[in-house]
């Protein structure tokens, strides 16, 4: 029960009241989607407030969950809300310093929530892994369907429109980041921006897409070739050790392993080739409600990965200049093994 | 030049430096679109610091501006781009508490900048103007081209969908915001969640949506019928009050009155009907690099409006659980006058 999450919160918070007005957090607390709103908790139980426009359906969700729900016009100060209390847990991370400086002013000490919520976030519940495997599957299904329709001409950003149309054909309510599209040697810069150039024949076509549903989001990047013109050598070389390294980290990463140790499993797999030097960010970030969440599978992180965390599988080789593969899977970890939640096909497509 | 608008903030700030992080206000200070970067404008003249995915792009682009490029790898603390100074000048309103924190602690006094960055977006400059009129040009093809495509049994998912794709087909590079598709009497919720449910003759539909071109926002609203079932006379007598509306604001609003003018015109024609009541939000907001910027046209607002501010022109009436009609333009001051820059028919269609 959500109710239970912000209790045990609230119960680790070590002030009189847990105060929580972020979209993203407020739905992990409730499940309940809405663009305004405050959770606030003390040791007497949880209040939802909301404005008129959400109430009703607030009510109807939340209340039947243990939650009060209460009204709370927008334009009224926070600090209506908050006078029996003089310390508040929340997440300084998030807040401004303006909300700050005015809470401070009014006489309040503030403690910070953000890592307690990062901690509770990063292991999902079974009901959280089953949206995202149903973003997952929108995800695969609009991939595939794209792969029909993609034509000589087409620029990318149109492809990345049709693509973020066909997700939401199969269900999504939204993508979860804005797609990447890049033709040919654009892809070798990993945050390409799409833009209006034009596919032709023989171009590498990367695909870094994703999409949520219930709340959740998915992410997935796919590397393919819009015909072969036989001037691919090295190309076809860099994907498949690419390919390798995304199956060595499924293969090898386990519950009870750093986010450290992921990274090193791609990183120290292209260093055999002398690749590494090509592989410029991290191996991959949870994901969840929120596109990038913590811990991630980088250099530094030592956070210990376990069951119920979901994450990218997603190393990339890039030349500047000249060419870019990267191949992407949203996974978790289930009896301490990977478990892939994208899954579509990951050889190579030349199209 | 942009240069010139980071050089009349520094003026203006009463810091030894005004320092910008955030996307879009850096993005107003540069016209460099980059999802990471500093700007530094201290007496000497202006520092962009940017990470090495956007380093050259960024000294082509900028350095013939007057801007000295600088390298500024991710992960390395702020404060080390900050030594020479003891007072800054940023947003209170957009950096986090945790920022705020750091930064006072290592004996920065920090003043507010971000009143002087939404005073001075308020008025567009002829090459925004011009940017924002590409976006609602886009706006408008893709909304006309929708209207034969519409077809009974779509859900609002998909129309929403098919409308963000027909905007990327007509030039934008994304959305300004999730587009609203609203069914029937899903369209008195003026923010209505678009959902799954399916079109079917007779239902009004009501679709809010906008896009970017080079980096600056359209906002437009439609709302028409999918065949007249003969049920309709409410709903065409409300539509033809906020047709009213929405001219009479463009005939009668003008450069010298305040936002609460503007509200009050469309507000005060409604209370001459009784229908004041069912108008439930503010007449209009800016736009620009963001969806919303200051200031608004609402009940509250005591700006004086001018030449070179953009803003929504969006009377809307909503009856709970029957039915809600809102018409919006993307709108300028001009010579004084209201020019409209979105501008497809407004006549209700019966599609």
């Amino acid at each position: 029960m959500v109710i239970d999450r912000v209790k045990k919160l609230f119960d680790d918070c070590g002030a009189d009241a847990l105060v929580v007005r972020e979209d993203d957090l407020r739905f992990y607390l409730t499940g309940f989607s809405s663009s305004f709103g405050v959770v606030v908790a003390d040791d007497e139980g949880v209040s939802f407030y909301t404005d008129s426009r959400y109430l009703e359906a607030a009510e109807k969700c939340l209340t039947p969950l243990g939650f009060k729900v209460l009204e709370y016009p927008r334009g009224i100060k926070l600090t209506s809300l908050l006078s029996k209390y003089k310390k508040l847990a929340m997440p300084l991370g998030r807040i401004t310093a303006s909300d700050y400086l005015a809470l401070t002013e009014c006489g309040y000490a503030i403690v910070d929530s953000l890592s307690l919520f990062e901690r509770a976030m990063a292991v999902k519940d079974e009901g959280e892994i089953k949206s995202i495997k149903k973003a997952c599957v929108a995800t695969d299904r609009a991939y595939e369907e794209l792969l029909g329709e993609i034509k000589e001409g087409m620029t990318e950003n149109e492809v990345a429109a049709l693509l973020e149309y066909l997700m939401r054909k199969h269900g999504a309510s939204g993508t979860s980041f804005s797609t990447i599209c890049a033709f040919g040697a654009n892809a070798s810069v990993p945050h390409h921006e799409t833009g209006n150039i034009k596919l032709k024949f023989g171009d590498p076509i990367l695909l870094d897409f994703g999409c949520k549903v219930d709340g959740y989001c998915s992410d997935c990047t796919r590397t393919l070739l819009f015909g072969d013109d036989g001037r691919h050598g090295e190309f076809k070389d860099i994907y498949a050790k690419v390919l390798d390294a995304h199956f060595l980290v499924k293969e090898k990463f386990a519950a009870g392993m750093s986010g450290k140790q992921g990274d090193a499993i791609a990183r120290d797999y292209f260093a055999k080739f002398g690749l590494d030097k090509y592989f410029t960010h991290a191996l991959g970030h949870s994901l969840g409600i929120n596109i990038h969440e913590s811990p991630s599978l980088s250099p530094s992180c030592e956070s210990i990965f376990t069951d119920g965390m979901v994450f990218s599988d997603e190393p990339g080789l890039y030349i500047a200049g000249k060419l870019g593969v990267r191949i992407e899977d949203t996974v978790t970890l289930k009896e301490g093994k990977v478990v892939s939640l994208t899954d579509s096909d990951k050889n190579l497509y030349i199209i």
